[in-house]
């Protein structure tokens, strides 16, 4: 038997959620990362997803399907609505918004955490990503630790049960840079609201424009594959 | 146009639910209810779930399908687990108890009401059905109402989400009268854990022996079918 802490890690196939796994796993934590099949556009976010699992070393990988898309809402899964482009000026909540999404899926992760034994959640949201989405703040991640103590059996128990969120604070560049000291391969990583089927990104709506600006500011060469059409 | 306020219902098919659901139409709520397709044992529930919505006048009735059952961890939804016999006595938190359920159901009832514009969310949780469940207590709902708030763009923007949870402090008979004086029909509601496919309850359940003592506490005669096999 090992004496690792276990940890369940938020994994979406994105810059970010990588960067938190390669922190956890160099932490000590065992580390049982989860994904969702929630309706999203491109389904190929998975298969990096559990790519990225197995390279970075993760014990166990599970996808999750549930059905967001039925409420609608959202341009991420709501097939009658654009994705619009990156505008930086634009701070308003923006349409790529999906209801509750972080509520769900960190509810989902506090199920599994308690079946595992496990009182250590990964999530990889942070301020720049906020971009307007109220469920990427510091006071919402507290929040919900609060609420996650009380609704468990562990929690009941006098254990307690944290929700890291380590890019929180983090500029998009000091995330790289922290992933690149960690050994994560970015090439490996998708972050585009429309890749196409071969993994290519956009280049231009915001996920992309986040992305692309948090190269320059870590002054590092962007290993993203962008598709021969894109608009850059 | 209506001038009514729209509510989500988490409804289960059970007499705390469909209390719930009736009193919300006596407020005045336009009422979208919500029940879950989580791997639980018996399906009925969902048969009646959907009947009680369209009898007592809700606006919509959705089945989400999730996937509970893949955390195992609780006999109400491991098939390798056997639901114990009712013990009053007993404090301890029971093999029944799902990891999260609620914390996950509430989630998928703030997605919805998000995209509906509702700020209002119901569920049936009370004092009594708690008999050791975390999160059935008014501290959780209330930390998950704080949560909600900071999750959501209604929230964000000003507005402010409440989660209401009118049977928290009420005896299960409590519960009957008010059903009772709302005119809802208990025959046509399920509370068992082993219902057969009929629809008959085993009467030998926690949960069949919680509602079975709130007839006897309403002093109101049980409508309840029970199996002929039972050993009540």
């Amino acid at each position: 038997m090992s004496d690792q802490k276990k940890a369940v890690i938020l994994l979406s196939g994105g810059l970010d959620s990588a960067t938190v796994l390669a922190g956890a796993i160099s932490e000590g934590f065992q580390c049982y990362c989860m994904s969702f099949d929630y309706g999203q556009r491109h389904q190929t976010e998975l298969t990096f997803a559990k790519r990225i699992a197995t390279r970075l070393g993760a014990v166990e990988h599970r996808v999750t399907t549930i059905d967001l898309a039925a409420f609608g809402g959202s341009a991420l899964t709501d097939e009658g609505l654009s994705v619009p482009a990156f505008d930086e000026s634009d701070l308003a909540i923006p349409i790529t918004y999906v209801p509750a999404r972080n509520t769900i899926f960190l509810s989902f992760a506090l199920a599994w955490a308690e079946v595992l034994g496990a009182l250590d959640v990964f999530v990889g949201v942070n301020a720049v990503d906020y971009s307007g989405y109220p469920d990427c703040r510091p006071e919402y991640i507290a929040a919900f630790e609060a609420m996650a103590n009380l609704a468990t059996r562990r929690g009941v128990e006098g254990a307690f049960l944290r929700i890291h969120a380590p890019l929180i604070a983090l500029s998009k560049g000091d995330i790289i840079l922290k992933g690149l000291a960690l050994g994560v391969d970015y090439s490996q990583t998708v972050s585009c609201y429309q890749l196409d089927e071969q993994g290519a990104a956009c280049g231009v709506c915001d996920s992309c424009g986040l992305r692309r600006i948090g190269f320059i500011e870590a002054g590092q060469p962007d290993p993203t594959r962008y598709r021969a059409t894109s608009t850059r």
